[in-house]
């Protein structure tokens, strides 16, 4: 074969890598041959999924041989009522990773460019690469955004501002004053994706709720998960909040059937299961104060987190306490490609789930190191 | 608000309008107040789902908190295995229309071409817009792709050509033969896309495997879905069998979960199902025949298929007839947009339902035609 396929491709793919996702279970207990492995590694809900969603998957399960229904029109219409916002504001995403790629296909190209922060969630980079655009990172403070940097960076051919908050995988947050001020530094005519896929784990008073804002700021989308607070990671449903002709734009390149009917009929009911919601907050804010006093006792320094994960600095390079952990049977999050080499970031487990990577971390900070 | 978000979208999705799904059958039974309708517009297995995949589902719901196997590991060693092909040569989508999108996010973009033909399945069109690539459409020869003008059609910037084989709306097909002497005339820096989305129920001996044409065509890649004989519609699972280069570029942008849990683990048990895969083709063998003999005795002319499905030409212009049918509470599918205007597709369903729709044509054939 004469031709070399990679040459074909548009040049912001050759340049990509693609996205690694934390270790499966079933990969280390096949790897190591260990059983009980804890995985602390994909911001995943310890609570298991909602009784209400399985529910639902059941209810579904008769019609898998039909197409989904190509509107979401239920789910929309239970969004719609929650979040007080019209059904054609939203658009569903297969997971928000979905909906943050459309963002990009629609408005990013290669004469145009998107602003985000450094150490921010790296679907952001990956989009943007591989919609051919220029990347303007501006450099963190406090291992957060810098809103003023970001805003100051924002230049003539910049049609995408990338804001998580809390950010993925520092768990650093921005007030609502913090991001009123820099919304109303921004031009019209750029638009402010503000991830908030953690959101409903954070429970600080002056925490701005991203669809308020939008009365203020047209230019601003919203964007949240199912897979986090409501234990569905599994099924991938994701889904933005706009200005209608934004929402219009995004679901003409949304693939009709994005997300799958178990995702729509598991999401609608775990939308309405307040019970589950409300377990998963409360043992988030428990094993978050868990483990942050068990980190402490090990003398390690954390960054202060709303989500419901927490980075921690390890004494020296990551990887080999990644490593060191793995053997332990229990997976934590390497967190180099975020440039945090010592970092690790830990998920907020169940009770004995963090006790038991406490132990690991525990016993690895005690052995030799080579 | 100053700003026109639509202008500031990327010039092709300016220009573009989503798909439209066959109408829901819970939508036409709200709407007209009609129970007991039959739903013939999607090319839906009339079986339902497999039963073998429904029990996968129930064993897959603990783990719908975790996120999905971003690498598809049992799904693609399945596939690898039956296939004959490495599984550095799959790409999983959500899908196949995913695959598709893949296809043309990765070798299209402003600069280049793509070929397709007139009639052709009408994600080729949507895809190559998205891209913002330019369409070179070649006219259809008795409703199906006339693969010499379309060798013709190829120019010095055309990096994609979709053959899909058969054809959806048509049925038509290609055989080998006809196939491999379009493959000797492409430039080797061509990718042909080859859409089997239907190849299961093609019984025909001289139609051709697209995976064994590989071997003699590397730029050569096949796209497969779980959507039609498999009858997994709701689910989203679709593959691309190519070289393992274009596998690794179409994996770089893929998004890592874009096949769910759930998906994952149905497709994978629907794969080793062949009772389902038989008793589908014989329902489909039967009701083909008993469609054809009832529309022929209707002195109705159809297009000879071999898919699932079968394009009707009307007497006159589709829309009135497809209305007309909804108001019998059968649903087809008008293919207007496919530059059909006079037929409608009608899916092949189970005995009853071809009744059914025989019977509603045959009364909506002698009202008088305003």
């Amino acid at each position: 074969m004469s031709c070399d396929f990679i040459d074909l491709a548009n040049s912001g793919i050759q340049g990509l890598s693609p996205y690694q996702p934390g270790k499966p279970i079933e990969e280390l207990e096949r790897e190591l041959g260990l059983s009980n492995v804890v995985k602390l590694a994909s911001n995943e809900n310890p609570l298991g999924p909602p009784q209400s969603a399985l529910d639902a998957c059941r209810a579904a399960m008769n019609g898998l041989h039909l197409y989904p229904d190509a509107s979401g029109y239920r789910l929309k219409t239970s969004l719609s009522a929650k979040l007080g916002v019209q059904p054609e504001q939203l658009t569903l995403g297969n997971g928000s990773n979905d909906v943050l790629d459309l963002l990009a296909r629609v408005f990013l190209d290669g004469d145009s460019s998107a602003v985000y922060s450094q150490h921010a969630f790296v679907v952001y980079p990956i989009a943007v690469q591989a919609a051919g655009a220029r990347a303007i990172v501006t450099p963190a403070q406090s291992w957060g955004h810098d809103l003023q940097a970001m805003a100051e960076a924002i230049d003539s051919d910049t049609r995408l501002v990338f804001i998580a908050n809390p950010n993925n995988p520092t768990g650093t947050w921005l007030t609502e004053q913090d991001v009123r001020h820099f919304l109303a530094q921004v031009p019209d005519n750029v638009i402010v994706v503000l991830d908030e896929a953690y959101a409903e784990y954070v429970e600080e008073a002056d925490y701005p709720d991203g669809v308020e804002l939008m009365a203020d700021y047209p230019n601003l989308v919203v964007t949240r998960t199912f897979s986090k607070a409501y234990g569905l990671a599994g099924l991938r449903v994701g889904y933005a909040i706009s200005h209608p002709d934004v929402a219009d734009l995004l679901n003409r390149v949304r693939a009709p059937f994005n997300v799958n009917s178990m995702a729509l009929a598991a999401a609608e009911a775990a939308l309405n299961d307040s019970d589950y919601l409300a377990r998963s907050l409360d043992v988030n804010r428990r094993g978050m104060i868990q483990l942050g006093e068990g980190l402490s006792k090990l003398g390690l320094d954390v960054i202060p987190s709303v989500g419901n994960f927490i980075a921690v600095a390890m004494p020296g390079r990551a990887g080999p306490y990644y490593q060191a952990l793995l053997e332990q049977g229990v997976i934590a999050r390497p967190v180099g490609v975020y440039e945090m080499p010592k970092h690790l970031r830990i998920t907020v487990g169940l009770e004995q789930e963090n006790a038991r990577c406490l132990e690991a971390l525990s016993a690895v900070l005690n052995e030799p190191r080579s």
